[in-house]
Formats: C-alpha cells, structure tokens, sequence
C-alpha cells in the first residue's frame, strides 16, 4: 500500500528549504558548509523533530533521523542531500531528503507501525561543488575515506573542511557508520533530458556512471601579446584551450552514453594583452562501463602530454575524484521498477548520469534510486524544475516501496481514539 | 653632444618607482588609476619638482612638466607612461618617463640652454589592463577621443574611470592637449626577443603595428555535466575553447609578423561539473599591416559564427580597441638611426608589435621611438629586465637626439661660477 503521502506538503517544504540561499532571479545557492547550508540543515531537522524523531549528527556533519519500528535493527534508509552547486535549483537532493520526512509525516498521520525503523539521512557535501571529492559525507559514512582526511579537504576557497563545519555548527560527535541500513533507497530528479524525450514517468535507475575528475595545471610563460611571435610564445591559455578542446573531441569519438566536460578553467594573469602563464582547468570524464572510462582517461593523458608538448607548456595533473561505475542490488531495483508498475506509472530502466550518496550506500546494502524527469533536462541550473504531477508519482512509488521494505506490522492507536 | 646622463640615477629611480606596487618575488603591480598608481605619480611629480619643473595635471590625468627652452613654443617632448599590467615589470613605460627626468637632470646638471622648451610627459592608462582601450591618455590628448566618454569608461571591475581619477587625486584642472609638441620621442624595452635574438644594441622603430581588440561573449546552456548527452549540449566553455583554439590556428596560418592572443577566457559558473552557460573571452590580433589585420578580422569572425552554430551558442562581440598600423615621422626615425649610428651602437629597424603612446603623438607631430632589448624577450612578466649597459645606450640614443631636436643656445651660469 501507499502511505497517505501528501505532494503538497511536501512541495512546500521544497519551496521553505528553497528560499535558504535563494538567488534573485530563480535558483538557489547553498554550496556545502556555508553558512546557507547551516541554515538550511537548521530547517531540516527542525522539521525532523516537528515530526518526532530525534536527529543525531555525526562527526562529518551527516544527518540521521530515525522513526522506531517494532523491532529494533537496521532502518529502512531514505537519504540525499541538501547542499547545492553555486547555481543550483530547488529540487537536485532535497527532493530524496524532504519525500523522506513525506513519508515519515504519512506514516504519523496513519498511525502506522512498521517493523523496521525508517531513517532520513542528510550526507554532508554530496556536489563537490566546493570540497571535492563529491558524495564526501556517504563516502565517509560507509567507510571509504578517512575521517580525518576528510576534515582536512581544503576548498575551491581555501577553507578547511573541518573548520567549516565547526564554523556553522554542524560538527556532530555521533560515531561514523554509527547508523545501519537494511536498504536504501534515493529518491532524485534525472538531471538529463531522456525521461521527458520518451514521455516516461518514472526511472527505475540500475546503476550509476563511472566519473573520474582531473585538475590539469598548465604551467607556461606570461609575455607580451604583440611582441611575442606565435613560435616563441608558451602560452598556458592556448594549451588549455587546445585541451578543452580535445576532451569533447573525445567524448564524440567514444560515443554512446560517453561525456566529457571542461567544466572550469581559469587562467593567470587573465589579460587581454598578456600571454597566460598559467592555466588550472577540470576534467570531469564518466561512462558506466569501466572500461570505455579508463580509455578515456588514457586518451584524455595522451591529450594533454601531446599539447603541452607542442606549446612548450609544463602538465601536471592531480586526480579530483574517481569512482567506478556502481550496479544497484538487483532484487531491489527489480522491486523499484514492480512497485512503478503496480502503481500504474510508465517507466524505464536506464543508469544515472550523475554520481549519488545512493552509490556509496551500495557498498554496505541494497540500494537503488528513482528518478522523475526534469523539465528541459536542466539540472545544476537555477531554471532546474520538475511538475508537482511528476514529483507525486516518484514520491508514491518511493513511499510504497519503502513501507514494503519496512513492513507493516500494525497501527498505533491515534489519540481521538484513545479519548474515544 | 650628449648631455651628462648618468645611468646610475636613472637605475635608482627605476628601483625606486619599482618598489610601488611591487609584488613579492619581484616585478610590480600598479594598474592605471589604482592607489598604487596615484602614489607613483606622487613619486614621479616630486622628483619633477625637485628638477625645479612646475608639472601640470590635465583633465584625464596626463602629467606634463616642462623646462622651458629660450624660445618659447612647443616642446621636445619625451614621454611614455608609469602604469603597468597587474603582474608586470618595472621598465616597461616607466623606463621612458625616467630617462625623460635624467634627461633634465642632466642638462640642470650642466647648465645647459635648449632653444626649444623639453616636456616630460606621463600618459594615464597606457596599458589598458584595466579600462579600455589602452594608451587612453594619449588619446585623449592628441583628440582622438572625447574627454567626457574617457572619464566614463568603466574598468573591468567596475569602477568609472573619473571616479577612480578623482579618487586617487589625480583628476588636473589642465585644458587637455594644452601642451604643444614639436616632436615626440619615447625610449622603450623592446618587449620582445628580437633584439637579444639578433645581438642588436638600439632598435630604431619605423611604427606600431594595427591592433585588434575583441570582446566574445558565448551564451550557452549550464546542465549537469553527468547527464546531459554530448549532443544535447549548449557549451559555451567548448565554444570559447574552439575559437581561443581558431585563434592560434588563424595567426599561425597567416604566418610571418601575425600574432593573435586570448589571454583572458572566464567561464560562468565555472564547476567542474557543469557544463558553462556563459563564458567571457578577449581576442588580441595584431600585424603590422592594415590589410592583413582585416583579413585575420574576417577570419575571426568566421571562426566565431561557425563554432557559435555548431554548439548552439549565442555569440556577441565588442570591439574593445582598434588601431590601425601606424608609421613614424620618416625624418624623425632617420634622425634616431643616425644618432645610434654616431654614438656607435648596433641597430637595426623594426616595427613594434605593442602599442605606446608615440602612436597616438604621431597624430599630431613627428613621433618616434627608441628600442633596446628584453631579456628573454619578456614584458608584461614580473621577470621583465634590461642589463644597466642596453639602458645606457638606450638613454644616451635619446637625450642625444632630443638635445639636437631641442637645440643648444649656451649655458646657464652655473651658480659657483656667478659666485666666483
């Protein structure tokens, strides 16, 4: 059964966590650990105890909130994140979190009791907008990175990880990992433009892209721009273009569901009438087989030695992140995609684009994510935007589904009928 | 005859002017009109006094002072200019306007009289690293370009040119182009490798070549760099790369004295994984031959039509500067070879791939100008230098010939002499 999910409570909440960071104009900006992003897990979980549950932050600044079920044990975990690119939009993470606490008020309003407990969980610095690596907090929470690496990260802006955090008043002292799961499952805007090209309603999500990121700095010499001839010039601007250049040139050669992406580049002096001395540009290169990425990635080396080669520039090259390609549980992504059927919704299978905490998830339990289109398949863009209809049908299935995994093992009884 | 000059004075005052503005591990920043602009010219003005010079302050800030001739008239005027490039040298502008004070001191020193008055002039934003065009004084005062449009020109930070003028007290109350010319000399670093290249003292510059600002700004689509399929994309990030790319491509093609530059390319939002919406790039093309100039013109409006269609980018341009190649006084370059010759140095002519203000003069009197070399060929680079030897050769071209221009009537009585 579908619990009595209400879609507009739920857009409400998406709306009130939107206005936190709101840029004018549309779209929102909360990069991690910012003090918008404070402010934003300060709404949050107000509203986690507005529902009854107890919130508990861990030491890299994840968000747990659990409903008790009948039998004490791992939860049936529904998590995302509420942090956001520099010019982002209100649906890329919160839509996982707050259909969470959905679906947490439905059950409170049916006075349902599960067996398993159910969790909403916040990971701390999934974009990797400002910290890199991305999904860092599910990364940290499943083990895969250090703790004290991870407060260490420094920032695009040259903060510390860990002060951030202490900063905005989210260093929680919960133990890493400290809270288990059964399965999780993620709830997700595609971000891509292939739901609303078919006219489907629901992605049953089987796994996601490998991504790997590479920071490439181009070291050369600042000279004058009319003095210099084109043959003695080493000029770090021109080999990064060449590069950014060439990436796609990969991407298109490759093929299929290949991207590749210069995402940022910025040179130095960065003058109409200075050849650039330096030049610091990203990679951002992902496939879902591991394979085509590598080769890739071996392309994108051979590029880059090539170019600096030719224009005299030095290469150096530091890997940002990477992350192999992740294949969901195959019986809960086979339930995703029953309980989309049973509901009456159209629905295809396809690999996500994009990286997930539901990828890091997958390392200690089934997961698996669903997806709803995004209007003009516009994502990390303040315009991103999905229809109150599409967002309801992904919010029923995630609902179903999660009471399934949950179990229902009775009502609790509701006060009028206690008076009663 | 040449005057006295001392090399050591000129080197002292360079060192001097240097040290404002200066940047650790060497080299200066003072862009035009900054508060390390505004204490240089305090620098500059106060020595001219100390020359026994009354220096006036025009309208766009240009700096005039004067030793006045036994005839009054228009000047011998040597000039150039004391702003720099954010990350530049401490010769380039400021050796001219130095060896212009060395000059005076020298014929103070030996009680000279000229028949003609010497003019040592600064001209205020030479470089245009901040407000375009560049040699924006010099134009102004040869009425190339409107006062009131000059002192509204806004800087690639925001700033208005008159604000920033009048903030840093330099904003004169002197008619522009109230100081008269009879010839216009400018002594310069080559900024170039030529001359060290080819083992030359003294470069005799027969013009400027034609210069090309452009401004391109790509608008594109910012998506989600995971999801979005190559074909789908609106990157304005790849289509700046393409054309900074074509740029080079086009210079290279068209070969012999061609250069074109991108030196500043900034994306929005500039993420590792978002493909860029927008992007803000300069195209710098020069040569010395107004024909060819248009052609790469042509060619780079081509190149940018072509990859704005075929990425699907809206392109637009602005021409931040255009000049056309400029001749020098063909009697007065002569009369530079020949004082060389006399003094015995190597030379050779040349053309000179920057601008400088002696472009602008040329419009308005006979104007030539004095190279000697770079090392390394660098300008527009905190590692910029001239040996002690190239510059004294170099002062001894000028203050020669400006003496000639001037003419010598006789000798002040020196002041033991009246005594004795």
């Amino acid at each position: 059964m579908t619990p009595p999910v209400d879609v507009s409570r739920l857009i409400a909440r998406l709306d009130a966590l939107g206005r936190i960071g709101a840029l004018a104009g549309g779209g929102v900006s909360r990069p991690a650990l910012t003090p918008a992003d404070g402010a934003g897990r300060a709404l949050v979980v107000g509203w986690m105890r507005d529902l009854g549950l107890e919130p508990v932050v861990d030491r890299i600044g994840n968000v747990f909130a659990t409903r008790p079920g009948a039998v004490p044990g791992p939860s049936v975990m529904i998590g995302s994140h509420i942090d956001t690119v520099a010019t982002g939009g209100l649906y890329d993470g919160n839509l996982g979190v707050l259909a969470g606490l959905e679906l947490i008020a439905a059950l409170n309003d049916a006075g349902i009791v599960t067996e398993r407990p159910v969790t909403v969980a916040v990971f701390t610095n999934e974009e990797g907008a400002r910290f890199q690596p991305d999904m860092l907090g599910s990364l940290v929470h499943v083990g895969g990175l250090d703790l004290a690496a991870a407060l260490d990260t420094v920032a695009v802006d040259g903060a510390r990880l860990g002060d951030e955090l202490e900063a905005i008043g989210w260093a929680g002292e919960a133990p890493i990992g400290g809270v288990a799961a059964a399965a999780y499952l993620e709830y997700h805007i595609e971000q891509g433009p292939v739901l609303e090209a078919e006219g489907i309603e629901i992605g049953v999500v089987e796994g996601v892209q490998g991504i790997s990121w590479t920071e490439v700095t181009l070291a050369g010499r600042a000279s004058h721009a009319g003095c210099t001839p084109m043959r003695l010039r080493r000029d770090a601007g021109l080999a990064a273009a060449r590069i950014a250049t060439g990436v796609a040139e990969i991407a298109r050669d490759i093929g299929g569901d290949m991207v590749g992406t210069v995402g940022s580049l910025r040179l130095r002096p960065d003058l109409v009438n200075v050849v650039a001395e330096s030049a610091v540009m990203t990679v951002d290169l992902r496939h879902p087989v591991e394979a085509t990425l590598a080769e890739a990635e071996r392309r994108l080396a051979g590029l880059i030695a090539r170019v600096a080669a030719e224009e005299t520039v030095a290469a150096s090259t530091r890997v940002l992140a990477r992350f192999a390609p992740v294949a969901f549980d195959r019986d809960l992504v086979g339930r995703v995609e029953a309980t989309a059927a049973a509901l009456g919704f159209g629905h295809r299978r396809m690999p996500s684009g994009a990286g997930h905490d539901a990828q890091m998830l997958a390392r200690v339990c089934p997961a698996a994510m669903v997806f709803v289109p995004s209007a003009d398949g516009l994502s990390h863009n303040t315009r991103e935007f999905t229809a109150a209809a599409d967002i309801e049908r992904g919010l029923r299935v995630l609902a179903s589904l999660a009471l399934d995994l949950a179990g229902r093992v009775g009502d609790v009884p509701r006060a009028e009928e206690i008076r009663g």
